[in-house]
């Protein structure tokens, strides 16, 4: 079994996994604070976690001939025993002391895309419910250093909300994930209402994860190696959100909150475009609200995987601190960057609290 | 005849006409200035201009069944007499009149989108010659306020560049405009390369303007009327810009400059993430230059529809005020509005004046 370490097994599709663990070195830096300011709470909100039942069940479908770009990036080869990738979303004790080496309080862990979207629903259903099983005993285990979002498989969207319930109420985690579409759809159509009422009326949200492309809209992605964290996964989750903001969901389910991460999956920087369009047009969308409304009601961001503070920056000037949560995407993105880069980013303090800590504690009732 | 007034002929999807008519009374304020400021030369460069030939053919294609995006927003009824948006498009008189009224100096004219692009190849190469020597006589009856773009029909990538050399050398036009993806490819793939050779050979830009996503990329969009400048323009010509950026075909034509409208598509927001990615997969890119490089050195972008001042003071920190020029977008966009946006935004004068003339002077060779 040759095992190809330019690939890996799932969405983060084309990930040399040595970069990500090329951490040493730098744990000094990052947790430097300055000298005015109290220790400050660490909270990451996008963070990869897997079991081997789920790498397991992906890996065959790479098997056959479906042109899906999220399946032609898995790695049909991955060995759990020789992959650093694997080790590092399997195994939650080498996460803690890294975490521990750079001063991070808690993860908030979620099944790593694209989850159990490219199942079938039985199947999904399933897994999602063993994963979620495993999610809560990790978080049981440290209760201080993990939350877990849960997931769900909308290929059902009965049973999904059910164990969108259970999951919340019974096994105590903190909210769902989920990977874009499903089957090429997405979650403004009906059929898939009560996930949205499900994750509303538990107020508990829904993290919006990238995954390719969808299938009608993968074309120009296709052999240019962009349907992932280049461009693609923005293009896809940027594209499912703006669905929902139009389509009147959040009328019909007015505390529904969504995450996107990825500061925001290029939406910020194009709210005022789409604002001006959509008045223009207020006749042909179903939403009462325009979309910067929506997005500041109804959204929060996160800063997975950008490191680039002219982006911090604007997100707070347009949406507000209280919008916007740290995030870093391990391990698919390497801790130390992440965090020296909202440690040292040269915004004021009180925001740097809320998009550590605060609005994560608030928005995932996380205990504080 | 009855005329749909909630669409209009061409890609500017949706829009009602009136709003963009709609500017009486803002001229004062449009043109105010502050008092230390010498008078400022501005120079609007993404400003649409038809023919009624043009108009006259692209009618007819909806008229069909055929599932494309941009053919189902032309409004097959269209009336010149009778859609102010014609009149706009082509009365040069009226346009001149409001750009005294509100100091505008130039406008930089191109054949309103999706251009000649819909049409089989000998019919697009007459048009875009016919469009071009009209664009060649607007200019020479006012050549101190209006410039041009040249259409060319990338059907025929042989005849297109003959045409290119014959618009710049023999009409004296300023560049060239096209309407992103042709036949659902786009301009990295070889066969469009004597295009990219011709615009580098002669050093005048290509506009890389928006059009609805390609049929490969329509399915998320269908529908829920997001194909059009809510969110599909950017999605669809942002994609087309990252194909060419991560394809090297910026190593092949080093002096090749692209234009890029609405603040650059998206993609100043999403570079740092692009790059990032880039460097980590530099084996499966072709580009030997990294997106943030070549974006810096070959693209400029535009304010066209973009009156929001963060996001252009975020463009000025990551591009640099000289890869920024002010456009319009006329008349899918009010004059008035996108004159008052950059003459009142808070930023250095020095970088207004690169933004509003001197950019544009540069890049298209403009007389001074």
């Amino acid at each position: 079994m040759s095992v190809d370490r330019r690939e890996f097994l799932v969405a983060g599709a084309g990930l040399l996994a040595a970069p990500a663990l090329a951490e040493a070195g730098s744990g000094a830096q990052a947790q430097r604070q300055p000298a005015r300011q109290p220790p400050l709470r660490r909270i990451a909100t996008e963070e990869a976690w897997t079991i081997p039942e789920h790498l397991d069940a992906l890996a065959p479908l790479s098997q056959g001939t479906w042109r899906n770009l999220d399946v032609e990036v898995i790695n049909p080869a991955g060995s759990r025993a020789t992959e650093p990738l694997y080790a590092n979303l399997l195994d939650t004790q080498r996460r803690l002391a890294e975490m521990d080496r750079l001063g991070i309080d808690m993860q908030v862990l979620s099944l790593t895309s694209p989850g159990v979207q490219l199942f079938r629903a039985d199947r999904a259903v399933a897994l999602a419910a063993l994963a979620n099983d495993r999610l809560a005993e990790v978080v049981g285990s440290a209760p201080t250093r993990f939350a877990g979002l849960a997931s769900f498989a909308p290929q059902d969207p009965a049973r999904a909300s059910r164990e969108m319930e259970r999951a919340v109420e019974r096994l105590g985690l903190s909210g769902f994930i989920v990977n874009s579409h499903t089957d090429n759809e997405y979650l403004d159509e009906q059929k898939y209402w009560p996930i949205l009422e499900a994750a509303e009326a538990l107020d508990r949200p829904i993290y919006i994860h990238p995954r390719c492309p969808s299938d009608g809209m993968a074309a120009p992605f296709r052999g240019n190696r962009l349907q992932s964290a280049i461009w693609g996964f923005a293009i896809e989750t940027g594209t499912h959100a703006m669905r929902l903001i139009t389509s009147g969901v959040f009328d019909r389910f007015p505390k529904l909150r969504i995450v996107l991460g990825h500061m925001g999956e290029n939406i910020p920087f194009y709210l005022w475009r789409s604002d001006h369009w959509f008045e223009r047009r207020r006749d042909v969308y179903r939403s009462s609200l325009k979309p910067s409304e929506v997005f500041r009601r109804n959204f929060m961001i996160t800063t997975s995987g950008v490191e680039h503070e002219p982006a911090l920056r604007y997100a707070i000037e347009v949406l507000g601190a209280d919008r916007v949560m740290w995030a870093i995407d391990y391990p698919y993105e390497a801790m130390s960057p992440a965090t020296t880069f909202l440690n040292d980013a040269r915004i004021e303090d009180a925001d740097r609290a809320a998009i550590f800590h605060r609005n994560a504690e608030r928005i995932f009732h996380l205990p504080t």
